[in-house]
């Protein structure tokens, strides 16, 4: 059994170029483990290519090696379904007439399959089901037609979703994003050279300072002497909403917003959407303290810890018995007794999924004492599907998919259940650039037919 | 490089009698998995002994085998130095002429060394170093001579130090708790059947409902219908104040007191002790928060979480790199520059053993720019070492050791530092029957010549 | 499915005492290999002890780790069902008030389940099933009362059964073998100090050369000065003959004999006992190659190799397909057509236990073209059981058990079949005082009732 | 230190088409497991593509999942160095227009660093720095161009080298053979179906019959329903002398040749061109055995076993202890005493590489009281690097390569030492076209320049 339950990322994405490269990207990478915990892998460059890859945490797969060179890209995945193995895991490195060429990946590739019938037509292989190596071949048959930038800026145009990339070319490093800006990318710099990462927590951790987001639909050349735009497609912006309610690190600065900034405003804005006479506000930890933390302060209602999550609890975790009759929430979370016991609980989280976690909450709440539970979440209802970058893909997990809020209220047992308004997450974010595809089914661009996780 | 510095508990005790045993004692088990990380064990009876031992998190040993039976304990153990291994693993398991007698210890004996000694002469032997088979065999040899609750009590009288005991003898079950009450032993109950463990954060873990604590000095006989209190050695009781300062877990109620409410109360008392004017109270995630919220109500000075916590922190970590120029603390914590920045911060902490981590914390705290920085900590100052099960050997390791707060305030770069008084501390666990002896130098028993970690 | 057929051997012994005697015994443990494959131990002393055990073969276990010591004890262990894991492998070591004890065994103790009762009842306690556990704590517990050496003459007054032991007390090395001499030991030396193994080729891996063997019922103690004799208890020999016929490398001398003469010599016996008119003498490869070297000089049949045995196929295999339709025995023998092919083979092979083996090697020589086969077997019919260290434990396993030679005959497919008769073997190994246990179900001392591999 | 010291074959090639193609591969990737250790790879194909590849011995890598298809292709690899790793294992499996194209790959492709450099040009990218992916490359661009069986034959006339080929493309099997010969491929049938291999003893083992020698030059189409030859291209052949030599099994039959057989003649034409007056023939186990049969044979000399290999000496074997004062060839060799003693020995192997292994073998000889060692070679003195897929490229490890005949005897401490002639090695494999580069310095090809075991 497996205690996660909540939509997974796909990909961090890290690349750096000076002294003690590798160094830089093994620590950059371990501060983003949180965006996948499957595999690891780095490549760096010195002449030669060096990669490392492995299956398990960070910590776990860079242990006895040391890859030299000055420049490395970095990658962690969390596997999908179907595409296990250390075969699958990032980065992609080849080598071509232009030298060698390594990408990192962090989002979804839409018409992977299209593209990729008409490469195969034009004479390429391909070793994998990974969209990933559908986009670098585009872009390594570009380049070869047109040279590294024209060649890239050629590629984009055809390639359809969502990519942060850190890309090596050689010596040379560069930092691409989708024109739709769905997936973050960071520019930062340390005593030893520049970085840049999926979000600005890796740059701090490498004792960095942000320079600024890589903007949509940019490319950015780095080299040990600086760096530069070299271009930027303009499009209309729809960065992901979830990685402010829920994906990215609170500590990180998204296109320039502080992600614990915006959840904070989500919990005042549910305050003041969804106000109730109630003695306590407890988050569900660790995602929904932000928010519990603004629901307090505007509410007036004193904030408390009233759950304990188990540290060790994202650790997947097979029982050996094969009835499992426990459920393994139980292991994920406890009550605090005298912060709950005789109380009215407003208990905030960040977004429903499925539903079961909160159920079981909501049932320990009540047990140990708690004689209101109102349930108060960060997030709209995920009612559709993402293909860009987010493991949800079947319409049938959503608890919010063909039910009211009030059927919901019900299936988890709460007294009260409110979700932030669609308006209120904009206005809480600061932004009207968002993709609020998975809340709305309307996507900012087309998907193609065939678009699945892996097409083959 | 490892990233953790606090002390380290030495065990987790768990027994089990009822359905479904084993899968009951693995969910205690990973609820207590803080207690001990390095490797953790089950034995099980059911006619037979069946015992599975590893290396690891409780997730990783227990994976393909089931044991079979209706009784077992378990144990997770926190290695030292030099006593790393399976073979060292709990718990301890013989066959003699009562048949088989199983032990879970928690604690460290002081006069083990004496008692080995005394044993041999009687003629027994010994496989390992471990203080746990010099008690299992002194245990044996009582109960050999004079039954199982004579031989344990006269036991008892031999053995010096801090134990807290799950037995198996045979098919029924025991819970035993030195006199002193040094560490904690619990009793309880869940459909299954009845449950002792270290902490009563595993009880809910289960679903269970505790009964009572073991009391100090107490023998208690569990069998599927029922349990007794078979006798109790009273003493003057010494509970390890560091139970409730920092090793348990805050959902955990300890001879009576939940952690929580303690840690809440030292807060509070840390604030009227200590007042100082501020613009925000910030805890050290995890273990600081209790307390910063005690802080936080009774200063009306704004408690939030300015610091994030790497949740992958708490993995070892061996940097491939030699030089290991970096400092494993960056990746432990980061800010949250909005909270920070500007802001007079009250930092409030539960301990400080070494001091490293929270100098790097002010470090980082002022770069992001906090004005002022108040540490509060909710321990005196600790001085001297435990002989009592907690790995706290050396007297150089204590900051507080030679150095006067006003050196420390120094060292560490805060703008002013205050400790919790002894006074205050036992006010806020609200008990006066406290070990204090890491605190003092003053122990509530005598420390034999040789008592150290690992006597051969 | 497992490829092996044969009766596995159930350890092999190594003590050393000098230079570099980690060193020294791993050589020795690699060269003996062959006697237990599956765990293998090494205890060092040094005023402390250090061991090391692990599953799998010495090349796999003796890695990373360097014990320090002039003197130490090594062991591979066949484990036998229900009693895998390192916690059962050997050496096994003990402190008492004696000091260090550490003990190496090769052999079986019938009387364990005895002596263990008793022991429990004077108040020892036991952490395993091992009949060596047994027997350790046996000597232990005289030593205690009447010193090292004469404890050992008591203890051994008591034990029953098969041993061979390297025994380790803190800087003294002890040889012991049994009174009936059932298992090998032999003492040799090389420039870096004094070796005891199982067989010698151990010695001759090291280096060494061959002093003597330990006689039945000797006690040899060794220090780095020199070695003495301390005692022998004489009694009717009865080496095991199986360590001739199949067990023992062929380069290894037991008692005097070489085994590849003892072999040779039953090949010339099978030629005189049991003629043939053929065209050429194949061995089963490996065990069956000395014996045919024999038969062909002796017959005047010329010696050809015509089975290929596959060198990678002693390692488990198992199939991932369910079904296992192929036979594990394809991969391990295939035929020489040119050899065979219009040929009378003789067919010669050390022994035939459960026959499977046989009938599919005469089956492929047919195929191949063999025009007649003609099975000589270098070993009597095994009917019974052994209880003296050799995992032959159920009757039905033999094929020889309810079967007439003609019976045997026709289930394998020979055109004729003959084993060596009860005196030639014994002629052929040159020696009376043999154990014939299994070949004639008459044992050279009582088995006790519950003798059986694992008593508890 | 690792005991082996002989060159290493590169590869081991399987195809098989037909019922239970994963378990048929299996057994045929184990029966040729000694042309490749490090590891092992199978891909089916059901309509979509499975692959399983890992580290170590067949038996290890192939234990838990289970491959679904008709069809497949195996391979096992010998690492050289620089170029360990999975990524790097067989088999090579790409996505194309033309659907999966699939490749296991024996030999060396002398020209792989121009194709690569050409397929770059042409836009082709590559993942590694592995020769085979360069011909597969080579392949799937001219199969684009012109189809299968046109685009293959384009493709051979560019790639120079040596390869035997199992090549997949969707559901059917290839099996190609560059027109030299140099590495053995063979067909055969079972009940399952078709097989085809790098050698017969791989067909011996799932039971099947051998049809005929993939010729050199010739590509043949399997499919379930019969196989085809498609076309030939003629050369002047050159087979490997070194696999009748070394490298081949002794019940393999190559190119019409059964190994032992050539193996036999050889020691038939050692004893013809170099007899000696001895009391024994020798074979150095196992390689030398077939020789030594003929030697004896011949001169009347008496053969038998004088010394006795190791069994576990294959597996790598890392000494804990830094100065590894001991030779590793001391584990691997044994005499027999009483065939040694006093005899004047006639010693047969296949070939001297480097001479180490000779120079110990004479030496335990005369320790164990032969009086005089008179040494045979089974090949000609080896004194040039081999292009063609075989591990030996420094000339420095040629102990032939600047001395004389006499000076080697010497250096090995041999009475006299004779090698085969290349005539009389010629006679005994019975054909000319055979490649003797290694041998004579002169190859059957041009070697381009920067031809090297890994080029980048
Ligand atoms: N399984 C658990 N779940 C939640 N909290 C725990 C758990 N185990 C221990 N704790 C709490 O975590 C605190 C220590 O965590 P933290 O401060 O993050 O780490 P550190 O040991 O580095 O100070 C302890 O005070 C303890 O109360
Ligand atoms: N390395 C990290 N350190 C601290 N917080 C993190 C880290 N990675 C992710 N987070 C935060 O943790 C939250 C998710 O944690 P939590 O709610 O405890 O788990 P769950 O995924 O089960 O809901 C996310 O919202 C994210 O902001
Ligand atoms: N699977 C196998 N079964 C039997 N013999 C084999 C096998 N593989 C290779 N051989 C033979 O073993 C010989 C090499 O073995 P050997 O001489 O013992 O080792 P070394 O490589 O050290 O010389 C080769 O000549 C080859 O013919
Ligand atoms: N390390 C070793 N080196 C060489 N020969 C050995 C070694 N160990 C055991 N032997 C011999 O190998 C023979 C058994 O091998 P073999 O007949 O090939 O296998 P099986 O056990 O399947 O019959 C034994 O008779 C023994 O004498
Ligand atoms: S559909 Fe939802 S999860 Fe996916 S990119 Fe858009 S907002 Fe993010
Ligand atoms: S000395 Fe300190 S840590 Fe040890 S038991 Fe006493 S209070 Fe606890
Ligand atoms: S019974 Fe057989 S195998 Fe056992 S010791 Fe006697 S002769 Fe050896
Ligand atoms: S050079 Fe030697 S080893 Fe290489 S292919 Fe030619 S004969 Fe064989
Ligand atoms: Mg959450
Ligand atoms: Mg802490
Ligand atoms: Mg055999
Ligand atoms: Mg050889």
């Amino acid at each position: 059994i497996t205690t996660g339950q909540k939509p997974s990322e796909e990909c961090a994405v890290v690349g750096y170029i000076g002294n003690n490269a590798y160094t830089n990207i093994i620590f950059a990478l371990r501060a983003l483990q949180h965006r996948g915990q499957e595999s690891s892998g780095i490549a760096t460059f010195d002449g030669k290519i060096h990669i490392k890859k492995g299956m398990g945490f960070v910590s776990e797969v860079f242990r006895d090696e040391f890859l030299e060179g000055r420049i490395g890209i970095g990658h962690n995945r969390y596997s999908t379904a179907g595409s296990k193995g250390v075969e699958n895991a990032g980065p992609f490195v080849i080598s071509s007439s232009m030298g060698y060429i390594g990408i990192s990946h962090n989002g979804e590739v839409t018409n992977a399959h299209d593209l990729r019938e008409k490469l195969k037509e034009k004479g390429y292989i391909f070793y994998s089901s990974s969209d990933t190596e559908v986009m670098l071949t585009e872009i390594v048959s570009e380049i070869n037609k047109y040279g590294i930038r024209d060649g890239i800026k050629k590629a984009m145009l055809k390639i359809k979703g969502a990519y942060a990339l850190a890309i090596l070319i050689n010596d040379t490093l560069y930092a691409l994003r989708d024109p739709f800006g769905f997936r973050p990318l960071i520019l930062g710099k340390n005593n030893d050279g520049y970085i840049v990462a999926s979000e600005s927590a890796a740059i701090d951790t490498v004792s960095g300072k942000v320079i600024r987001d890589v903007k949509p639909g940019e490319l950015i050349e780095i080299r040990e002497t600086g760096y530069r735009s070299i271009f930027t497609i303009e499009h209309e912006k729809s960065h992901c909403m979830f990685e402010y309610v829920y994906f990215a690190r609170p500590d990180s600065i998204i296109d320039g917003k502080e992600v614990f900034d915006v959840r904070y405003n989500i919990g005042v804005r549910l305050a003041t959407e969804n106000p109730v006479n109630a003695d306590v506000v407890v988050p569900v930890p660790d995602s929904g303290r932000s928010q519990a933390l603004g629901y307090s302060v505007y509410s007036k209602i004193p904030y408390s810890e009233g759950l304990i999550k188990n540290r060790y609890s994202d650790r997947t975790f097979i029982l050996p018995d094969q009835e499992s009759r426990y459920n393994a929430i139980k292991i994920k979370l406890n009550t605090i007794k005298s912060v709950i016991n005789g109380k009215r609980v407003v208990l905030v989280d960040d977004s429903i999924v499925r539903g079961n976690t909160m159920r079981h909450i909501i049932g320990i709440l009540r047990k140990d004492g708690a004689t209101e539970v109102h349930v108060r979440v960060g997030s709209p209802p995920i009612i559709a599907p993402c293909y860009f970058g987010v493991d949800m893909k079947t319409k049938d997990d959503f608890i919010a998919n063909n039910n009211s809020i009030e059927d919901i209220r019900k299936e988890i047992g709460a007294d009260s259940l409110a979700y932030i308004s669609i308006e209120g997450l904009k206005e809480s974010i600061g932004m009207n650039e968002l993709c609020l595809g998975c809340l709305t089914g309307i996507y900012p661009d087309d998907i193609p037919e065939g678009a699945k996780p892996n097409y083959t």
